[in-house]
């Protein structure tokens, strides 16, 4: 059998396992959020409304303010910490008789947008849309059909999980006593951007953040569309590399064949970075990789196999390195080619000439006990290898220009942010996997989540119990154009904070 | 001895040999400009500050009236054909018992403009620079030094002839009894944007164009600083190539290892086309290549070697295919990549996404008996046997995307232009290069200008003698940011026209 009908029918059986089991307890919730969707999807839609690209603090001090208002609404005492900077936004709720203090984590800022790819709406001005396009929505209209999607920048990350926050509260005030645990929330609004605002804030300020156990909220669901958990972020690092070719750009007519082409040079550059089913040839890019422990190795054994899903989603015939699921690569290093760029970009119209230099912009995930700088260095030094002279921080002199035939600049891009991983085994992390387990069914779990987010705060600087719990819908689009948010993943997040709320520990 | 000391000895040398000898003939002309430096500066001035960005019809038609009215006072009688596109200005001035009749070719038009790459005035604001920077031109100021350069875009590529052919006329008639060849001169407005207005001109008015010998004003002189005669140009061709990862961006964290990396993609597919030296390794790309003869390898074993003086000038420690000098090259083929993009290109701030597609822009400069239809099918043809399925026109549909693991799309970019070239032994080609030589040193000569001008309209439409004289400094930056004129060379362009005005044919 050809291995496309393989894969088709694969896809066939997934979309059976792929509806998620309701989510039925605790009681009342899912009712309460029937009677409420209106108020849900106009509170997310108002809050999405609000540019939110990180690094613009003007937009992201409204993000604040909005948001503090939001949780004093829910009975939250409210700090906005930091300032004239983008603020980090504290709140706290306790319990009568509390199991203890759980510390959620989301973020509020979003990825920056090129408003002219967006196809569905602008990136600010929210929509609805169905299957079948646009839906205007009737200002009687109380319910949603739940696979309708809500388009915006951050309608999923991260600004979906905050909502369903708010609202997981209220239904379990409206149905019952309310959380029974402790509850401390802090919204960063840098996380895309380093979270320089956090990291001084969990800093200065570890008693606000140090409780019995960290929930950060990000990242989507697996492909799958089962309830996720994960125990580990990748984090992030990259270099921006430049080389150079003549000192200035040079007519393609009278100087090709001898002008040196530095956008050749670049790609054979790269080029050398990966072999063709996209591993890593760098030297030692790997080495320090920890291995799966048995326990995550059977997780991810137990995770379904969604490749047929994604690849019939994202239209792709032949993932990088098919041999291996998505899952399981998720826990070794990345090495991608974000931006490439030279003469200009294509918005310049057709000038015949040889450019002077060629820039690409790599990123870097990474897992536990990879460190930013070292990969960083790795590649460096693999340029150098290469025959490159690397320069970094500045551009290479005419004397260095006239000497080296093959010149590079490598510059780390930011500080690169640490990947972690904890114990899937722990008590606490069982807790999490059990309250979020329905009909006999638990969620997947994942060793280490795609995101970048600042989970070794509490794993590691804290040394806190700390699991990552995703609720967006895994075709979400987040940091490109249209980004969205399925309707039944907000619902199915407002049951799944409010099983977190209230769960047990053994 | 190192090679760096051997290139910087020969580059002392040249220094020497490159200052171009006095052209003191026809008597009178010199004396003449001195005269009207002045108001040379501000004719050439004036005109480049009128903008010309090809495929510009409003800003065209206005270059073509200043340039009809210039052309009027001189005593030619103008025509201006086509519209409402940029028209061709056609302009004619007959002698008394005339030798015979001479065609001019010129083009007024100009390469797009980046204004914000231009470091010494803005393109269209042109300002004239000595080595020690901006000169602020007194109202009285007369003369000039020579070596100061008037910065903008078009100073050298191709208004600088113009304004040349212009005073060389003057000069003629206030020092003599004027040209002794009837004149034509076609000035192309669309020559940087594929000609089409000329060529439409050509077609209809065979009459007004076909006479004795065409001579092509356009180009760069050698890098020596000699004039320069060339008997062909490398025309162009090219194409545009896209390929496809996954249907959209993905979030580089949480598919990163999975999703294509179309730039990564690009990079291998572009590091295939050419060896680590530059020569190209597309399959018979280099097979309808015309040998040269005897005559042409012996001009060009004539022409000063400038590797070293190019090497300096351009800070380029090794250039392409090093054992091959530059003006051999000129008659081989060439593939250049003017353009590469993905994620958005730089001014895109960090998005953690890997983009969906990458494109580059591929360009091809050739050499009589190459076809532009030709190369870009060769090109097209390597990119398949690397994998990829290709098409042409348009994007790959979802099906397409789902089956296919490499995915192509190659564009050719516009109908190119063919490379032509004359014989140098005619006795046209002998009296052109007569009239240039002073002093006994005759003027370089080229088989091949770097160019795509349509000098096969003259040679190969009408079969006419033609040839190409170049008269602006070789380090102009012309198509590039700060393209310039040194102002010797217009007063020597001035010489050079009247010497072609007045020569003998035997």
């Amino acid at each position: 059998m050809p291995t496309r009908t393989i894969r088709l029918t694969l896809a066939a059986a997934l979309a059976v396992t792929a509806a998620t089991p309701t989510l039925a307890q605790p009681p009342g919730i899912a009712d309460w959020r029937r009677a409420h969707e209106r108020a849900i999807v106009d509170e997310l839609t108002t809050l999405v409304a609000i540019p939110n690209v990180a690094g613009n603090d003007g937009d992201m001090k409204k993000n604040a303010d909005h948001l503090a208002a939001l949780f004093r609404q829910r009975g939250f005492s409210v700090e906005t910490v930091g300032g004239p900077e983008t603020p980090v936004v504290f709140a706290s709720l306790d319990a009568v008789n509390a199991a203890g203090t759980l510390t959620f984590y989301i973020h509020y800022d979003g990825q920056p947008v090129d408003a002219s790819q967006w196809t569905r709406c602008q990136p600010f001005a929210p929509c609805l849309w169905s299957a079948a396009g646009a839906v205007a929505v009737d200002p009687a209209r109380q319910q949603f059909d739940p696979e309708w999607r809500l388009y915006g920048r951050s309608a999923s990350d991260d600004k979906a999980p905050i909502v369903a926050l708010l609202n997981a509260v209220a239904a379990l005030k409206a149905t019952g006593p309310g959380p029974t645990w402790n509850l401390r929330v802090v919204l960063d609004g840098e996380e895309e951007a380093g979270s320089a605002n956090f990291r001084r804030f969990a800093t200065a300020r570890p008693q606000a953040l140090k409780t019995d156990l960290a929930i950060t909220l990000d990242g989507p669901r697996h492909p799958s569309g089962r309830p996720t958990v994960y125990f580990g972020v990748r984090g992030g690092a990259g270099v921006t590399i430049t080389v150079y070719g003549a000192a200035g750009d040079l007519h393609s007519g009278n100087y090709g064949n001898w002008a040196p082409d530095p956008s050749m040079m670049l790609a054979k550059l790269l080029a050398s970075m990966k072999d063709d089913d996209g591993r890593v040839t760098i030297q030692d890019f790997y080495r320090d990789v920890r291995p799966l422990t048995a326990a995550e190795r059977r997780a991810l054994d137990e995770a379904p196999d969604v490749e047929a899903v994604l690849a019939r989603d994202f239209a792709v015939a032949r993932p990088e390195r098919p041999e291996t699921r998505l899952e399981v690569k998720l826990n070794e290093p990345t090495l991608s080619i974000l931006v490439m760029e030279s003469g200009g970009g294509l918005s310049v119209p057709g000038r015949s000439a040889i450019p002077a230099t060629a820039t690409a912009r790599l990123e870097v995930r990474m897992v536990k006990d990879l460190v930013p700088e070292t990969q960083n260095a790795l590649i460096a030094g693999h340029v150098q290898r290469q025959g490159y002279f690397v320069v970094t921080g500045r551009d290479p002199t005419t004397d260095e220009r006239r000497t080296h035939a093959r010149i590079a600049r490598v510059d780390p891009r930011g500080r690169g942010s640490a990947a972690s991983r904890v114990s899937m085994d722990d008590r606490w992390s069982q807790a999490v996997v059990t309250a979020l387990t329905r009909d006999g069914v638990p969620p997947v779990r994942l060793p280490t989540l795609g995101g970048g987010l600042p989970f070794g705060t509490f794993s590691d600087q804290y040394g806190m119990p700390t699991v990552g719990v995703s609720i967006v819908n895994f075709d979400n689009n987040q940091h490109g154009p249209d980004e969205n948010l399925r309707l039944q993943n907000l619902w199915e997040g407002i049951e799944m904070l409010a099983s977190l709320m209230t769960m047990r520990v053994r």
